[in-house]
Order: structure tokens, then sequence, then C-alpha cells
């Protein structure tokens, strides 16, 4: 069986301000369509996060709409999603009972799991143990097992509920986690604070493939046989000089398995540009549309720089200068405006514009006037 | 053929701060389901405002999935769906071309219309035209019709649109729309300002019955097979003497309907309660968890009304008292507090509470001194 292994979609998600929606829908219309169609691909393993937040914008739940429906009733392609720790499982999983009959099988809101899908090739049956993202407490709760307090008992627990009847069948597991050994980056959300959210990979050890997400970069985690596929796109600058793609896993009659990446390439790339800003500025560049973050080298502050990076590059994101001398006069930022006048403040602000010059006699005395005059109109004494 | 035709559930309201998820889930599953399967419904019809906004809680969505599911998957009954003024087009209709598959056939965003969903019985096929509720601009442009403008003209245009293909055939229109004649409550979203959002509904006399949606008290429009279904619960106090419940539609082989009114009961009425305070804490009542509202004719005070009222009706809403003496005072509310300095506010303060004891010249005194100390240790002149 031909599996496209994919992982954290994130539709919906906003980069510095801009939703990537499109550039998310050109790569799957575009890219990801006509893989499955041009490698004769027979299941899509979608492995959470589908979307960036609980409640996806709308142009986001089209587009999954859009893909999911082609990938099932165009392609005929069988389609099974979990829900990841971004997505709401209850929301994703709406109409999910009727959805299964078409051949698309979405695992989110515990309360509605089925047991494993099983699909079957000219060798037999594959089982496919969807587990979707659930905190411990929730699989306490749905197993009635008190004895479960964390996410490697949770996803065990969760992961023996699944599998039931599956025993001796060649199996897939898709689960959302954060593997103990696996190296994340910026875009991810923490599942749990200091690393109680670490998951053992022994436990995927009884299944043939296990298809990952969560963690962006695309990894092997342990054996060739456990990987995430990483994010369809790069959503932090960290994971600038990350792979994105999917995986192909084939997967024989006798449960062995050979995978191999498949880059997909948005429109627009995001990349860290380094040098000196003048450097950056001059230096040639057939690729000014991509999503840029600036770090530059320069010691000195550089004028108007936003503005002036965006008028070569368009999506230049933010512009970094960690050379930059601090001013050493920033301490003084930190004083009290609650316990400070409005005179003392104008009296800083004078000082600060013209050090060399303090305010005159007469300076002094016109502001006064000023200040009572603005007293008495403000109603006595308030500002 | 024989329809039920529902409408205005809003899944998901509030009603004065409680969610009615719960009072919801118990009619539809305890007698709505029944309803369908004792009265041997073929074809049930929900008229818009499935949830009552556009990101429902969880919950409400966990509810329409489990009750759509039962429909289709359990009951094998064709449910049909449009989307209201309170839905999400978008979001409703997610997967909407997989679930019509399976008998659940939702209109919601225009760009997903199929033209008219056609059900049979012994007499030949039976065509219904889904009309989701659109604002005018909306139609206009999906239809690229420069002359829509109105909801008249857009809902006529829609329409046209939706009945393709169904000349000759009985049909049956489900909008979403207020038409003229019709009586409001207090729980409806106005379409628009200023009643341009009215509907003729002769813009419905093609069709054998029109299952309408949007008005909450069940009623006719022009003649008896135009008809409001009216919403599943009381959602406003307005509503509070509404029958509330769905109509039985039959249509028999020659397009002649007759129609009943099958009344749905929650677990707690929505009731005004009238007569003096005492009356009403006095009277006998054996449905005392109604949601009530107590509209007293007192003309005096009642202190501490609502927590006594909520003794005997944990359920109570709101106490209103429109008969008492408003105070003459109450135009002293109005005054400017930015404009008015401290010494000012507690001045009136003490004048309010100590009115025939203007402050001595002691306590003045005083005072001033409070307000220097309380000015210095601020940082002078700002409180």
């Amino acid at each position: 069986m031909r599996i496209l292994h994919t992982a954290d979609w994130h539709l919906g998600k906003m980069f510095y301000g801009d939703y990537l929606t499109e550039e998310q829908g050109y790569v799957l219309k575009e890219q990801f369509l006509p893989l499955l169609k041009d490698e004769g691909v027979e299941a899509v393993v979608l492995s959470g996060d589908v979307y960036d937040r609980s409640l996806p914008p709308a142009a986001a739940v089209e587009l999954f709409d859009e893909i999911a429906t082609k990938v099932t009733a165009e392609l005929h392609i069988p389609f099974l999603v979990i829900s990841g720790n971004h997505d709401s499982a209850s929301r994703l999983s709406f109409g999910s009972a009727l959805l299964a009959r078409q051949g698309l099988y979405i695992a989110g809101d515990l309360d509605k799991l089925t047991g494993p899908v099983i699909l079957r090739d000219e060798a037999g049956p594959v089982a496919f143990v969807l587990l979707p993202y659930a905190e411990p407490a929730d699989v306490r709760h749905f197993l009635d097992d008190e004895t479960i307090h964390d996410h490697q008992k949770a996803l065990e627990a969760l992961c023996a509920f699944q599998s039931r009847g599956c025993d001796g069948m060649r199996a897939v597991c898709v689960s959302h986690v954060f593997a103990s050994g696996g190296k994340s980056s910026d875009s991810e959300r923490p599942l749990s604070i200091g690393g109680t959210d670490l998951i053992d990979s022994a436990a995927f050890d009884r299944f043939q493939y296990t298809a990952l997400g969560h963690l962006h970069g695309p990894q092997q985690v342990g054996r060739p046989e456990v990987r995430y596929a990483g994010s369809l796109l790069k959503y932090s600058f960290s994971e600038a000089t990350q792979k994105k793609g999917a995986v192909l896993v084939d997967l024989d009659g006798d449960g062995k398995v050979s995978s191999q990446f498949i880059p997909l390439t948005p429109h627009h790339d995001v990349r860290i540009l380094k040098g000196s800003f003048q450097d950056i500025m001059e230096r040639e560049d057939d690729r000014t549309g991509d999503y840029v973050l600036a770090r530059i080298d320069d010691t000195e502050p550089v004028l108007d720089g936003m503005a002036r990076l965006r008028k070569k590059y368009p999506n230049a994101m933010a512009l970094e200068a960690p050379q930059r001398c601090v001013s050493a006069s920033a301490g003084d930022r930190d004083f009290n405006i609650r316990g400070t006048t409005e005179e003392q403040l104008f009296s800083s602000f004078a000082a600060a514009m013209r050090p060399d010059q303090p305010l005159s006699e007469k300076e002094t005395g016109c502001l006064h006037q000023l200040w009572d005059a603005l007293r008495k109109e403000e109603g006595g004494g308030i500002l």
C-alpha cells in the first residue's frame, strides 16, 4: 500500500499579520493533489494540526473542505485525519460518522473514536490506528483509568483502546505528540511545561509505520519507520532552512516499509537575510517576493530600515540588529510614569532633546503659565 | 411524502447567561427524534439558524452532529438544512458534498449550491429548493447580476438558480427570510434596517409548500402552505405565550398539502409572572423550575427582590417593576465625572448622605489636609 503522510497544515495560520491561506491553498491544490494522482497514492494520512487554531477563519474551513472533498470524492483515496493540539477536536470531527462512509476518517472527539480503520491492499488488511491529540486528563476521564497522569501513559492507553481487534495485521499509527529525541522549532505550541509531554517512541514499536505530527521539521525518531512529515509550510523563521513536504510511504505485503520525502514548494519562501543593511539592499536577489527576516550586523542604527527594506522586499516581516550598541540610557525607561508630574516629564524630554542647553528662566516661566492654564481647563488639579 | 418542517434551533443559545444546550438536547433527543420515527417522517427540513452564532460552542456542534447523524444514518431519513442569518454559511456547510451522499443536505456557501435536491415518493420526484440566507450583495456577486440590490430580488434570483431543472415537479422551498406580514419576536436579529428585508410571499407561489425560518412564532404567511415552523424553544420572554414545536406536512401525489403543528415541550418553560411581588412569592406554583421574568406591579422598591425571587424560582432571569416611581434625582447622574475634582465628588457624596447637615468647617479642613497628603503621595497633582 502506498501511503502519503503529511502533517501540521495549520490552515488559517497568520504569519506576522498575514494570513497564509492563499499560499497554503496554492501548495495543496497545485502540488499536493497532483502528487496524489501522479504517485498512485492509496491512502492519505494527516497527523494533526489541520487548522492553526480551534476557531479557524472561514477561508481555512473552505480550503480544508475543498481538499478533503477532492481527495475522497474525486480521487477516491481514503483520507485519515487526526486533530492536533491546535485543533478543536469537536469542531474538526463534526459529521465524522457520516464522513467516514465517504472515506474521510476524522478522529477528534474521544467519544466518537471507533477503533482502527481497516483498509485493504492485495496482501490483505492494513489497520490505521488514529490517535488524536488529547490531554492526559481527558484520556483518564474517557477511559475511566485513574492511573493516567502523563502524556506517555495517556498515549499508551489510547493506543491500546484504538488498536483493539487488529492483532496480527499490518498496522500504521497516526499520532500527534512530541516524541523524545525530536527536534523542535519556534512555531510549535508546547504541549505542557517542563518536558512531561515527551513520548518514548518505543510506544510505537508494534507498528509497521508511525505517521507523526507536531514537530515542524521532517525527521525520523529512533528508526526510519517512526517519522515526522513536518509542516506544510515554513511557519517561523527558525524553520527557514528546513525542507517542507510530505512523506511517501510504501508498505509491502510483509510489512516492510520504504519511504521518501517529497518536497512541496510555495510561491514565497521564508528566508533569513544576513549581512549589513547596505549589503542586503544592494545584493542581487531574484526572489524578492519571499517572506524575509533581515538579521543585519550593523552596529549603528539604520534609520527607517523597515520601510526601506520593504521597497526591495515587499514581504519583509522583521528587521533585527543583534549587534547594535544598546544605549547606556536605556535604563531610564524604568521610571514610574504615574509617580511623575507633567512638569517633570516635560523637563526630562526637554533635557533629552537639548542636552547642552537647559531651559532658560523665561522658558520655565512660560511653561508654568501653560501648565496652570491647562490645569484650570481640565477642572482643577487633574490632568 | 411526509415531511417534518422545523426551524430556528439556535443551538448554543445563551439565555440570560445560561447556555440552553442541555434543554435543546433534551427536546431534540427525547421528543424530536422519537417523533420522526413514530410519525413515519420521510424527510426533515431545518429552515436555518441551526446555531445561535457563527462560532457556536463545541457542545452545540456536538449536539447537531449527534442529531444529524441519528436522523440520516440511524433513521435513514434525508435531512435538508439551510444556514440562517445566525449561522456561518462556510462553517455549517463543511463537508457538504460528502455529507449529501449520506442524506445530509446542507446548503450554506453559495459557491457550493447544487440546484434542487430531488427525493422520491411513490408518486414520483419531489424537488427541494434550498435557499440559504444570503446578503443581497453576496447574491449579486455570486450570480454576477448587478440588478440585485434588495432581499426580494436576491431571493428571487437565488430561487431561480436553485430551482433549475425541476419544472413540473412537486416542489418544496426552504428559505430563511422575513416574509411580509409575518409577526416578529424579540429574539430574532433584524436582517437589515428599516424593512428592506421584507419578502413578498408571492415569491413562493410556485411551491407546493414553503418551509420558512427566521420568525420565532409558528405562523402561516398568506396561505397555509407558506409557513414558519417557529423556533425550537422560547428564546425570549416576548415568546412566552407562543407554542413551540414543528410542522408535520403531508404532500400528496397531486401536490396537495395538509399540515399540523406538533408541540415540543422542554423541561423548563419560559414564563412571565405578573402581580405584586408578595402575590408572586405566596402564590402556589408547581413549575418553579421554569425560566421566569417577574413583572411586578409594585410601586415601592422591593429590597433584594431578585435574591428572594430566586429562592422560589431558581431560574428567575429578571425582575421588572414598570410602575415604580422613578426618583426625581435620576438626572443627577448625567454629570461629567472627568470634569469634576475629587473634592467636588466627595462634597456631593457627603451632601447626598447627610442632606440636612453640611460639612462643618473642621471637617472641611480635615478633608483638605487629606487631599493634600494623597496628592503628594501620588507624586504631585495627579490623582
